[in-house]
This record gives structure tokens, sequence and C-alpha cells, in this order.
């Protein structure tokens, strides 16, 4: 199996990818391939090189024949300055990859799954073994991408027709054309380093969207670290989610097994 | 001239009431009237009160005949958590009026653009005072409010057909029930305390949105101050207006003269 890897937003460090191949060479040996694309290490300005490069090695994996899966190397910010012309060149061997990372990556997940292509998921990276225990979110990411294991699945993601995303970026691609019909999906959103007002703010403009109404429920992974406002905000997180659940209709599904740590679960998009 | 005031997101000091109603009194006398509501005071966790006591004073307020002019006290965050419930309460003195806030109140002026209620207008607020040089700020809409002198008005809004907003807020409510219709329509867009690369993300989101790229174009107000990233992000402010107008076609109309600080004009909503 030949696993690709881009970075759409920032860079990734060297030393972090020889790490994570070294611990695919201990668990898999030559079965499985770790294959980085010199983008990964490219470095312009907040970036991974220049929207073209990050666009266009993007686009050479994912058509690419001989690569069964993306792995995306890492988050951070950049990834919908290019997704939408990534979209525009994808050919038929990206329909059969599977797509797997959070946080920045969930413009190309979303588009991708706008757009129908491929099987996109929402899961750890190759720069999570970075974290505290960062090891078990690369092995869980990896071994999901090899095995398929279940168990590596997020519990209510194994049953039910469920996508998740940075709520953040969700927020911002609402009303894009990289938004996915959320119809009869539930609805899985963590975030990290907002402030309680923040998340408010972003949840009202995500649950007042009628098409994301469509969907079958929310689920609230986890948001932390949550910076203190100079003005506390007097709500948690789940009493705000469960807030705008209330207010908008939506069904509150209760919490979500993902955040930007490293239990962070699989949340495979519906098929 | 009697003109309401109300705190939609955060309250206002007293202190800063009595300033401005010591202003007013030396420049106008008694033909000008600040009627502050006492909601302006209260104080619930982030907020200038519960939800319900906001979106009743806002009611109220604009309900009310005898009211010439709602002047917002205070951004801060909050009002779009009863904007939609107060809109579907306003009677017929409420189109009589004009409302003048910028900020948060960016959700209040966009669901009365939406339902075509009165005359929303982006501009200083009471609790402009506190800035350096706030004096001249508040005046500026004051006088505006009383005189409607058009030296106070943001230039290119003289001529044209003018929104402006905080960028931030209207990027969280495209797509919500309080966007407005952005036909023809000068869009200038200000935001305060965000990173680069939280600017680059919204003016995606903002750019990509097919409803606002029926605009006549965009033009950028300040942005300052912005805070540095730990990435630097290799572009400002204008540099990512002009990208992404380039990318969506939509036409880059330069710099406006609008922002969180004291010069702050005045841009009234079409008609």
């Amino acid at each position: 199996m030949r696993i690709g890897i881009v970075a759409p937003a920032c860079p990734l460090d060297l030393a972090v990818a020889q790490a994570v191949t070294a611990l695919s060479a201990e668990h898999y040996g030559p079965s499985v391939e770790l294959v980085f694309h010199p983008q990964c290490y490219l470095n312009e300005g907040h970036f991974a090189g220049p929207d073209a490069a990050r666009s266009d090695a993007f686009v050479e994996l994912a058509n690419d024949p001989a690569i069964d899966a993306i792995w995306f190397a890492r988050g951070g910010y950049g990834s919908n300055r290019f997704t939408l012309d990534a979209l525009d060149r994808l050919e038929a061997p990206a329909h059969d990859k599977t797509y797997l990372g959070y946080s920045d990556m969930g413009f190309l997940l979303a588009g991708l799954a706008a757009r129908g292509v491929g099987r996109p998921a929402h899961g750890p990276m190759v720069s999570d073994l970075k974290r505290a225990d960062g090891e078990a979110a690369v092995m869980r990411a990896l071994d999901w991408l090899v095995t398929r294991d279940a168990r590596h699945v997020e519990p209510a993601a194994r049953a039910g027709r469920t996508m998740a995303f940075n709520m953040t970026v969700l927020g911002t691609l609402l009303g894009t054309p990289l938004e996915p019909d959320f119809t009869g999906v539930i609805l899985m959103l963590e975030d990290v380093d907002e402030m309680h007002y923040r998340l408010d703010r972003t949840l009202f403009g995500i649950s007042a969207n009628p098409h994301v109404r469509r969907c079958a429920g929310l689920m609230l992974g986890r948001c932390a670290p949550i910076p203190e406002n100079d003005r506390p905000f007097g709500q948690d997180e789940e009493a705000i989610a469960r807030h705008w659940c209330r207010t908008s209709g939506i069904a509150w599904l209760g919490r979500a097994d993902i955040g930007h740590d490293a239990n962070n679960k699989i949340v495979p998009f519906p098929a």
C-alpha cells in the first residue's frame, strides 16, 4: 500500500516525517510505503510553499493511480486558498482514494464531499506525532488507513452517517462552493484556541444556516484549549452548543470523541 | 429629537453615558434628548443582561413612535443572539428610524437591511468616547444623527450605494436569515484584533460566496490592531483583500475610511 503525503497548509518538519516513516516500517515493514511529496517541506510566508505548489502537489498525488490514500501532513492555515482550483483538476484516480486529516484540512474534506470525490475522513495527521502521546494518534490514523479497523473510528461514526469539522473552518466555508450536503448527517464539531464568545458566534452562524439544519443532529467534540477572555463568557462550550441546538431545532446528540489532541478518533464521511 | 440608546452586546459604563449626555447638552441643548434604556447597564456573564432583556429593550425603543433614532451604546459580542427574535417583533414605528452602530452591531444592521426595516448605518457608538480622540467619534455620530451633515459620511458613501461591516461579523452571518442583498452595493469591510491569517480566511469565505459576488466591489477599512502570529503571514491586509478580489472577480475599489478608531466615518446603508 502506498500512502501519499502532502501539506496543504503549513510545512512539515523533516524529523517528524522521518520518525513516522520509522514507525510505519516497524509496524508494517515494506508492505506500506509513505510517499512524502517534497512540497511538504517548502516554506513561503505562512505556507508550505506558494498556493500553486500546494495545489499541484495535492492534485499530483490525488491523480496518481499508484497512490492508495492521501494522508495530510499537517494543518495550520491555507488549504482553502487552492481547494477550488484543485477540485477542478481531479481525475478518475482521485475518486478511488481515502483522504485523511482535520483542522484546516476541513476545507479539502468538505470540497471533496461536495464534489463526491473519494472517501474523506476526519482524523489525525502526520504532525500529530509532536503532541503528548502523539504516537498513539499517528498510529491510529496509519493503522486505520492500512487495516480499516473499526476500533479507531469514533463510536457514533461506526454506525451512522457522519461528518466532522473544525467549527471555525465549517463556519467559514458555509455558503461557498465547498459546502457539502448535510442532509441526514450527524455533524461533529471541534475547535481549538478559540474563546467561548467566538465558539458561540461561530455556532450561531452554523446553526442558523438552513442547509446545516438538514443534518440529523450535532455532536460536540473537544474545544481545548479555550483561551480566557478579559470578559468571562459565563457558559462552557457544551452549554453553548446545547443553546444553539435548542434555538435552531437541530438535535443535540451529545459529545464526540474528536479534537485537537492525541485521542482524536477517525470520522469517515458518508460513502 | 429623541435618540434611543440600547446595548445589544456588552454593558455601557454609566460614566460614559453621563459624559455623552453632557456633550449633547452642550452642543444641542434641550432640542436633543438621549434616552438611555436602563438595559444598557445590566450585566449577565458576557452580556448587558440576558438575551430576552436585550431583545426587549431594542424592540421597545424601535417600536416607540416618540423615538427618532436608535444609537447603539457599544459593541463587544452578542447582538446575534436575539436579532432574529427581535426582527420578528418590529412594528411600523421601527421602519421610520435610523439605526447607528458598528462591530458586533453588524448583525442587527444586516438583519434590518435584510428585512427592509428603517435606515441602518455603520458608524461610531456611545462607548467610542473612551477611545483616544473619542469625543470626535461620538460627536461625528451624534451630529450626523441630528443634522445629516454629509461631511461625517465616508467619501465613497456620499455618492454610492454602500454597506459596511466588521468582516468577521459579516463572515458569520452569511448564509443565515440575517444576510442582506448585496446586489450593486459597494461593500466596506473593517476588522480589529484579528491576525492576518484570520483576515485571509474570513475574506476567502466572504469572497467565495455567490451572493456577495453580486456586490459592486469591495473597499477595505482599517484592521488595526492586528496581533502578530507565531508564524508571520507574509502579506498585509491590503494585499490579502486584493488577492481575494482578484480570485473572486469582485472589483477592488481601494481603502475605506472606517475602522475601530476615532476616525470611523458614517456609512449609511442604501435607502
